[in-house]
């Protein structure tokens, strides 16, 4: 669809009330079509330690059983959805929030456990998975979809997914842009100096960086996904202001 | 809209997972346009406890507080409706699940206190509360809306709200008969003797009843609820198999 975006904002956005308010005054007022994506691991982790559970992690994936679906679909697709839902119609954007298995807007496999790893009930979603008619009917009514990172299985079964991977996705599939929106203003040479932002990023860069330890974490797997659909045709991707290039 | 039926399940159906198989598989064969009007009170109430809250009632109403609401948004918006909808999305219903939010389906005020009693975040959801265009434009796609008891204010805030009174508003200002479907098979004389089910019931007859202490508890406000739109004009009113006549 010609000129359409997809955003994806991170945790440290989604669930700070004052970043939220700024985020979705911004993105009400920025030009339609549009898509939002986001998760809530924050609010997921918090409502499992109140249940007396601790939140497992393996690579920054949440080990999801039984009682771990039931919570992360509550925190992504009950109030961090519908939160941010109600403060986008505040300033006017005509936004649906929506989960994978709404209209089926993304069906996607259950991961095979993996090298003697289970992640239980965790999707692995990839562009084929994304239901790019329904999305296009919403888009043409103007509406602007908010979707969480919950997808199903087609047969009943809900699944947990990470937010970066259903946004590149979403845009690989849409041939849309992606803008990535966290913490940051974008790809930092220093964490603890934001003097050094980078305008733009390379693979060939991003591979060196990271041989050196300056790029590391969660930042990893968002630039991978960002190369890798750039790489795909989508016409742009920008890593809060990085703009990475082939 | 010409055959629109408007269906509330009660929770007892919607939180047991036989009985919501059982129910999603029927909803899925009955013929469009279709919507779907469910709560989530039973699983609310679950997490306040594990939180260690407890669930203030007043008249039937919870009383909801900010804790409340964010506990009522994950169970209604979150697990309950995304359950409900990938379980009809299995039996081939092309569920769409939403809150009052999305779209701004409902947009209600919030209660003002009554009589010295502040209900908190509480919607009072009315037939023009509700976009039937929006609606419309859903069930146009070939969607099923699945409505969760979940409204908002237009101002970012997100309000608690009754699905019987939702159901109601919604069969209202839809011109669309209303199905109420909950634990009993319909009106019964004697609790404990399914064969005192009532096929019909008029209004006269539901008042002796209720004097008589035969008809008592939440079946009063959802009987009021039903007369009162059968005679604003809805096609039909049906309490289980009881039909409602005036």
């Amino acid at each position: 669809m010609k000129d359409l975006t997809v955003s994806k904002i991170g945790g440290n956005i989604a669930e700070s009330p004052e970043k939220l308010e700024a985020f979705c005054k911004a993105f009400a007022a920025a030009p339609a079509p549009k898509i939002l994506i986001h998760g809530g691991g924050v609010l997921a982790s918090e409502i499992q330690k109140k249940f007396g559970m601790e939140p497992k992690m393996i690579d920054g994936r949440r080990v999801t059983d039984q009682e771990t679906l039931k919570i992360t679909v509550m925190a992504y697709a009950g109030w961090c959805n519908k939160h941010i839902v109600a403060t986008l119609r505040k300033y006017g954007c005509n936004a649906i929030g929506l989960a994978g298995c709404d209209a089926s807007v993304i069906k996607a496999p259950k991961r095979a456990p993996l090298n003697g790893t289970d992640y239980g009930f965790v999707g692995d979603v990839t562009p084929d998975c994304v239901d790019t008619v329904v999305l296009e009917t919403l888009l043409s009514a103007g509406l602007v979809p908010v979707l969480c990172s919950i997808v199903h299985d087609g047969q009943g079964q809900l699944l947990n997914t990470n937010a970066d991977t259903v946004a590149s996705s979403v845009a690989a599939a849409m041939g849309a842009g992606l803008n990535c929106v966290f913490e940051h203003s974008g790809v930092l040479l220093d964490q603890n100096d934001p003097s050094s932002l980078l305008a733009e990023l390379s693979y060939g860069q991003f591979k060196a960086l990271q041989a050196e330890g300056k790029i590391s974490g969660g930042m990893i797997p968002k630039l991978e996904n960002g190369f890798k659909i750039l790489a795909q045709g989508v016409p742009s991707v920008n890593i809060g202001k990085t703009k990475l290039k082939i």
